[in-house]
């Protein structure tokens, strides 16, 4: 069980989140490049910085809308949203070569990521993107009790896929996250977030709202370095995982 | 002796130079990357149009403004200038990947390129952004009568050096371009072109605009292709070159 | 009949349109503000273009997307669309007070004019954003055969509303537009054009695809300076309507 | 003695600045106007915040340049530089109509600020540009002890000149600040701060690093809002001034 982490969401002189407490703890850093935050100088660093601390970097593509956070849904023909899909992971593979490292998979941001899980032919695209460049790239997506229709796409393209699970929101009976919508939707029980993680590892299980088991395969948890209580609960994970496979 | 030209400087819906029809008659294709001119689908549909032509694809990256197409000097920090030309390079490579190919050397743009011309430092910074990355690409700058400082800090580098002339710029007695500025900067007359270019060839030498011979060593000319007087000449261009080396 | 035509919808060094060709022959222009197409300074030089042809100013704000010139639907929150509405009327407004002129009247550009057409809601915010201005401005929108919602909202916000017909495309029998995605969306020949016009100011009729009398009232026809075809057209739609109201 | 503020100073989702914190205590808000930082959304909300507080509202327009913050200097023509400036002026004045209020003066951000005060024909260049908008706005720049340049130029063009010094930095014997890249630049000592101001307030007199008298006609402190010393600072200046003109 690994743990991922949206980071280098800066801009310019603006900044955001806690990028050097939460990379000591986390496997995986999802890097944002440029259309819907950061800037190659931020990518850089970034990249130098999980570098540092032994993290796989991964390219964190999104929608071409700063002033949305990449939080808007804009319906892209499908050449071009390959196209700026293609660009995102280039332009970091250029910056990570400059550490001496590389890109080692791709996770969709923000609407994109959503467009992605709620439309396979959205899906279809991004997995196209990801399978004409040279080095074949594992794409991260959200886990669901049936993923097969991602699956079949995802091999049809030889798109290796890792599947993530969210360690703070609570779940609907179908596997689907309970809309942020709803009062429930953030667990901030920091105890009720941790025994979720160990009913993951120990049983590939998560309780929905309604407390019924859902069945998920789970690779990686999404976690998130905005606050100093963010970062403590990364922590507390990083502690539960590394004992639990020790 | 190559012929190399500035494309794919179209942005969003705005067309800009007739690609198509220039692009059969050059060896290199400087492309823009996003940041002074083009966009992912521009950039894509520009290498594909170069592949199909087999014509040698050149990062062609600039400074971030868009409405000043690059023209304008922006004093850029140093590690953000090498951020920024690291990271237009890597968006084309990745575009380069979706069409099978790749980025094959690396020229500025606009104020870019003059600044690296007029300033040693800038120099220095664009060759260590090219020779961070992964594989070796050479830079094409202007052919000087002395070129040995650039020389020098590029082997430093461990950056090939292309040298290019303008076939159709007045030179000054010391072998850098008539300003744009004099009323002689640029050579309208067709023939005259033509001569220089089979002078350039011949004897590696151009004529001042005082009719003195200046020496160059120059590995490709610099053509334009913004209108149909343009590609004409370049056609022209071509078909003396094919038969001075044939 | 007044005829009203898109212009100023360069970018930086890129051309778009013969405004100085048609400007001559309309009488207002719908001047896009930088958010899809545009910038400060070519607003100002279009803005002098129609100060100097007598032309009415419009601003034609859009959705903050250059590279799809503004034609994709963006979902912004509503105090968001309202702000960048009022935020491009204002810049306009701006640079024609350079020229001793000032804004005249408002219309949406693209995907906003489109999602205006079809959601009550996002009309509703486009009459709040143009109300809350200090001058009164017309909004330009969509003939069509019941205007009645859209006029209920308008009068509640104090917004006068002009309406606009396509002269050059099809209408369906319910009053709408044909679908671009159909074959004979646009009509292309110049008689039925200028027929389609008269008839429109003789009897406030249009014919549909069909060939039904479709009742509009039409305060301007909207048409095109893209092309020399379409500057001879609007010169003839000149003509005619000098002649109808001689 | 008045004191202004930089404010408005994020970006879509970027926080900076505690805005609501030090706007009680300020009399003019200089606000940001989408080129170097903020959008029309963060606009209209510190727009309402200044209107909430009673305080001034000033355009503070700058360079396009989001990523550099407005910090370094670009090289527009004369004419592109007076469209950006009314064009930002503008916008800020039709969020200002919403919340019914009004741009009241215009503070040049960052480069500009410091390409106006050392260069006369950039100057000129912003009288130029707020001159020939409809209502009559003063312009902010520095306190020097000879202002009779800027002075002359402000004359002819209509344009009522504002002075401000920085309560926190030191001056040279000339009048001039002390650089930044200075070790001694800002002043950290709170009661050096307030003992300065009271010098400017009493005796039209600062201290230069020597010690040295030097007079300064000054209307305005600039103060800064990033962190709590620094509003914490703020609020004894307001106590302070508050307290000599009782």
């Amino acid at each position: 069980m690994k743990l991922n982490c949206d980071l280098g969401e800066g801009f310019g002189c603006w900044q955001k989140g806690l990028d050097a407490e939460i990379m000591p703890f986390i496997d995986y850093a999802n890097i944002a490049c440029g259309f819907h935050a950061s800037d190659p100088l931020t990518m850089r660093k970034t990249v130098k910085l999980a570098k540092a601390n032994n993290v796989g970097i991964g390219a964190h593509p999104g929608y071409a809308d700063l002033i949305g956070f990449g939080r808007r849904s804009i319906a892209y023909p499908a050449d071009e949203l390959i196209a700026i899909i293609q660009y995102q992971i280039g332009a970091l593979q250029a910056l990570c070569e400059n550490e001496d490292t590389c890109v080692s998979y791709v996770k969709p941001h923000g609407a994109l990521y959503n467009d992605m899980m709620r439309d396979l032919n959205i899906f279809t695209l991004v997995c196209q993107a990801i399978s004409a460049l040279k080095y074949p790239l594992p794409l991260m997506i959200q886990a669901l009790p049936n993923t097969s229709a991602f699956k079949t796409i995802a091999e049809q393209y030889g798109v290796p896929l890792w599947f993530e699970a969210f360690a703070d929101r609570h779940y609907q009976d179908n596997g689907l996250l309970t809309p942020r919508s709803n009062a429930n939707a953030v667990i901030e029980n920091e105890d009720e977030v941790l025994a979720r993680c160990r009913l993951l590892i120990d049983k590939q299980q998560l309780l929905s709202e309604n407390n019924q088991n859902i069945a998920l395969q789970v690779d990686t948890l999404c976690v998130h370095g905005d606050n100093p209580q963010a970062v403590a609960l990364v922590k507390q994970l990083r502690a539960l995982i590394d004992d639990m496979y020790k």
